[in-house]
């Protein structure tokens, strides 16, 4: 069988069949988006898109333990769909996460431009694992905590303290894409991997729905990012790859760490 | 026949049929999201809410011109399924609008804290109004705009300058809600209706798809918001509204323009 924590060249079809059944924690699933970026991310179709991600689907639940959370990244669009698909198969909806990545994919004039990528948050079995004191962010507004130190916050006329670790997390994230932020004087340069996720995105999601040493799967990982998150937080890591050249890097980064 | 600009005591259904076909420019929809805030957002299950809300669709489809945008209101999980509808009425799907509240319905542990509404633009016909210049939005950086004096921006090899009108506005909108924008000391206070949108929110929409004199359709309109803004922005608008003292409040905003 598959071993942990080390990074086979295989493709997910074949990988995830040598994965036992009820083992996976935790599921970060980026598949393609059918943006046409490139040979990997272009169907024929909507719909043998959809197949095609449907059937990856269908591959995965059966991996995943009783008491699991599972990731899926997509565009709004094709996320109402996938949405709709795993309420079908009986999973747990629990977030439509919205990626702000405050950085446009094209400037057409006819409509909105398209800024945000969608996270689908599911859960399978009646409990899963959520620390939500592990991923606060910091308050918006100052004024708040320092409001709070001199008058009493009322809600429900009970007094409330702004919490000092900072405030539940939102499923709106501005997160900075890595194309925006690794522009050089507001160009776009190209990065090695077209759709990178920035690490600070998968490690929330690795410290919300795990804990330690249990089992991340992310099956169309691209980068390095999972596993490195991985290792940072002391979660075990699944994950093939098919180009090799990918790999070495990720064994890279693994190593530096 | 219904007259516009005059706002008719009467239910949706009813008003729906007196309406023209073909005859609506811009249509704004803010359905019941079934969230039992209220008898009016009440439903016996998740599908007599979907019943509702598809057969409101099917009333309106007919109403609108052949170059059309239509705007519909509700959460992501409801959206998706909304979504998904009116695809399969051959409408053109243009963006997911997330509308991020800054403001937390719930403060669940057990998952993400709810925090965004999902505005769905769809258009009918081949062409539609998009007036992206009408709603430029500000850089977010200052530094963007004076580097640009001194230095050329480059994208693909031109030069480029940013707009000196703003950024073209992008599909997740960071407006405050009313009822987080009216708390008193970081309370929320009760509001006259449980779910008022923002004008400037409405004015986006309205000056985005419409022209001047065009008709606006505002069925579910719950508040005088869109009649305030297709009167400041010299639109025409069609309304009706169930509750009286809802309509005289309206009047009395509109008198004060």
């Amino acid at each position: 069988m598959i071993k942990s924590n080390i990074i086979y060249n295989m493709n997910c079809f074949d990988y995830l069949k040598k994965i036992y059944d009820d083992s996976i924690d935790l599921a970060i699933i980026d598949p393609p988006y059918n943006l046409k970026k490139g040979e990997w991310d272009t169907f024929k179709s909507e719909k043998s898109f959809f197949d095609f991600t449907f059937k990856r689907i269908d591959d995965l639940l059966p991996k995943l333990k009783n008491w699991s959370s599972l990731y899926i990244f997509n565009t709004p669009y094709n996320s109402a769909f996938i949405l709709q698909y795993l309420v079908s198969k009986w999973l747990n909806f629990q977030n439509w996460i919205t990626w702000d990545k405050r950085d446009g994919f094209s400037s057409t004039k006819k409509k909105y431009v398209n800024a945000q990528e969608t996270i689908l948050f599911f859960t399978k079995g009646e409990s899963h694992t959520f620390n939500s004191d592990d991923i606060r962010v910091p308050y918006e507004s100052t004024d708040r905590m320092a409001h709070a130190t001199k008058v009493w916050l009322l809600k429900n006329w009970k007094r409330r303290f702004p919490n000092k670790n900072w405030k539940l997390c939102t499923e709106v994230w501005h997160i900075t894409s890595e194309r925006h932020k690794n522009k050089v004087n507001w160009k776009v340069v190209s990065l090695w991997h077209a759709t990178p996720k920035p690490l600070d995105m998968i490690e929330r999601i690795i410290k919300a729905s795990s804990n330690e040493w249990d089992i991340v799967l992310d099956c169309f990982m691209w980068t390095w990012t999972t596993a490195v998150a991985c290792k940072k937080l002391n979660r075990v890591f699944f994950w093939c790859e098919l180009n090799q050249e990918y790999i070495d890097i990720a064994n890279s980064r693994l190593n530096k760490l």
